[in-house]
């Protein structure tokens, strides 16, 4: 048995459940994973997440009494200060009140936050942004989500609604498509992997000479393949993406000056070929005395910032 | 003689030096002005801040040990937890360490500020903000300045740089023109007094019908006072100056979801006819999550923003 004390961190997905233990540095020491179970309703993904987390622990040889903090990141709107997820399409999830269901059953104090907060959160805990107190971190996947680190901790907004980064609308209107929010020329629309896609079944449909235009279905990483190849027509949309990704962390910096930017989610697996031009772009329109000391790099944790993050939410009911 | 304490805020401008003493809950209690001298140097400016406070405080029967905080809000760039003014072309000052020059003259410890951050302050302190924690600013003069609160305080960034709120380029580049910055389509270029004065000369040259080519010189006061008596051409410019102001409070709303955005200066006193075009398109371009609740009001303390912002930094070094 081992008796320091332990956080615990759930990262809830529409088809997942992973769980994860963190000491207090944000070491992940252990983790797990598990079917959600949506499609059974509100009190079957809670149970799930129970069992997850109990079993966990206890494959970990720790007691119970050593979790310090239970946190989760959860795909949604939510009310974070009530712990109550509004709306959550990828759950089917209404006006469910998790942090209550939860405590109930784990008799600790559960704090959650939006998915991408807590990735943030958990790459500034022990990834890409340790040690840094002002951060703003991208993760590029199906859509683009934001979190602003700071002081060390998540920034909010006063209704829980900061941190919309692929929201900012960077397309010009004569460019701009419409987004899921309602809007049009989100950055979302041509950052996320969705948008990479479109721009490439766009540039297919137009005739554009491309390699894109033998397969089946498209993917953001049969684009990004594409481009390392030579390809032309798929770099023009690698670098589409990229530039404008660049333009967003100008107006951002100016905005909040944070000291670096982190980019995770699977689009940032592409690397160099959108790194390279994200900085070149962040460079040529970001004012001097904006830029200066500030840096853009990968996410270090992957797949487990979600978990790490969550695990970080706990630790931060614990400080106060 | 009065015993509770009192707070010392110092508005230093390229010409004239405004001081005030405020309350602990933000009241200016008195003030007064004096010129600057920044035409002899750096100690001659120093020694005429010393003297005005030094009356200031003697005249509203105070007495020294009375003075539990003093701030400063400068234009330029600073280090602002050094307290030294590292460009300021106003007063023409370079490398000045204006927190200690004024620390050892008036024995009490001094906090500095950039003034659009020092504005915000004081209307989130006792004016338009008051009893809100996230607020953003705007001071739209001959530039525009920003100031971003984060849980009633100034948000500085990492390196003081943060809420340049005139340099988020959100013009696109088929229409932008180059700004002080450097960059080009600045929100400056447009929601500025020199903005509005550019885009009326503009006008003029282009040979738009407008009373405004009657003018010898014009004035921002007179593009408004035109539009309001209903010349068209005048009307497009400002609601040009506000159409790009609300398009980036939506940005501002998706990445930080304030409570309230609050408008000041000079060219916020065109009134209606300018707030109405910005509300219109902050409503029409910002996701409806992320505008619930946000409202956008004129500033109330008008030029006393500055002072009794800089009296509140001084409450901050009292808190800490």
């Amino acid at each position: 048995m081992v008796t320091s004390s332990i956080y615990v961190g759930i990262d809830l997905g529409g088809t997942a459940i992973k769980a994860g233990l963190c000491d207090a540095s944000g070491t992940l020491l252990r983790s797990a994973e598990g079917p959600t179970g949506a499609e059974n309703g509100a009190q079957a993904v809670i149970d799930n997440i129970v069992a997850i987390v109990r079993k966990l622990v206890q494959d970990a040889g720790y007691e119970w009494d050593q979790v310090a903090g239970i946190g989760a990141g959860i795909p949604g709107f939510m009310n974070i200060r009530e712990g109550v997820v509004l709306l959550s399409p990828n759950l089917r999830w209404n006006d469910v009140p998790v942090k209550r269901l939860l405590e109930e059953r784990l008799g600790k104090p559960v704090r959650i936050n939006n998915d991408a907060n807590v990735a943030a959160l958990g790459e500034v805990w022990s990834g890409a942004g340790a040690g840094r107190k002002n951060v703003v971190c991208f993760t590029l996947g199906t859509g683009v989500g934001g979190g602003i680190i700071i002081n060390g901790k998540i920034y909010e907004g006063a209704a829980g609604m900061a941190g919309e980064l692929g929201h900012i609308q960077i397309v010009p209107d004569l460019e701009a498509v419409q987004c899921g929010c309602g809007q049009t020329g989100c950055l979302e629309t041509v950052s996320s992997a969705t948008g990479i896609v479109r721009m490439a079944n766009d540039a297919v449909e137009r005739g554009d000479r491309t390699s894109l235009a033998l397969l089946e279905t498209i993917t953001a990483k049969d684009v990004f393949d594409a481009a390392k190849s030579g390809d032309e027509a798929a770099l023009r949309i690698v670098q589409r993406a990229a530039y404008y990704l660049g333009r967003a962390m100008a107006a951002l910096a100016v905005i909040l000056n944070p000291e670096r930017f982190i980019i995770g989610g699977g689009v940032s697996k592409a690397g160099d070929i959108l790194f390279n031009v994200v900085r070149e772009n962040f460079e040529k329109y970001t004012p001097a005395a904006s830029r200066q000391g500030v840096d853009i790099v990968p996410a270090q944790l992957g797949n487990d910032a979600g978990v790490v993050g969550a695990a970080g939410l706990g630790l931060y009911s614990d400080q106060e």
